[in-house]
């Protein structure tokens, strides 16, 4: 099965990327808790996050590392909070949002609705520290 | 500054332990948000998650995900969810949360009230599956 993450790896989709490698993408949440809320993922396909091997789940971590503090100077915020949800899109992700309290991490609230111009102005920020 | 953690992992406040090796601990949290709710810290303090020396931050992954498969096993759920919002106690944590819907990982709600009684057996019935 192909996920909306693959088909976003694979080019098929457009996204607004922070980062990659040859093994992560790292781009914005379209649909944000919080202006600057990042996905990480693997490009592999894995569901759930323990499946990873633990290598690449290490590996996966030291990625989202390195994308964090650019996300932490482009937006307003007291740190990066983590997040591993996965009942929805069956292809592992690390949520990575700027927090401020506890609730900009709750993944029950209504999401924001964000134009692509402003996602492409935060992407483009948030690169610009990285 | 000896966080609660630091005094926990020191033994001068008692846990219920989940599993340790020499740089992490995995113990239950007293205020859960559901049933079997483990915290995983570094035995070393650090305040910030990604502060964490590359290394450290993927082995404690690596140990987190040791952890992981036990509790689901304990615990009746879907998948366990992971969480790092570091708003409150200056001590990297990450939380494993046996989660069925998105708001078992919701910070913003009530924590369980749990006797020590129930914590030590919820604790033993998860180290029964590592």
């Amino acid at each position: 099965m192909s996920t909306i993450f693959s088909k976003i790896i694979a080019g098929e989709i457009p996204c607004h990327k922070i980062a990659e490698n040859e093994q992560f993408l790292a781009f914005l949440d379209v649909m944000p808790l919080v202006e600057g809320h990042v996905l990480v993922v693997p490009k592999e396909e894995t569901d759930y996050i323990f499946d990873l091997a633990p290598d690449q789940l290490a590996d996966l971590m030291k990625f989202a590392q390195s994308v964090a503090p650019a996300i932490r100077k482009a937006i307003p915020c007291k740190r990066i909070g983590v997040a591993v949800i996965g009942l929805e899109v069956p292809h592992a992700h690390v949520h990575l949002v700027p927090m401020t309290t506890a609730n900009d991490l709750n993944f029950t609230q209504a999401k924001l609705q964000v134009s692509q111009e402003s996602l492409a102005k935060t992407a483009e920020l948030i690169r610009s520290f990285l």
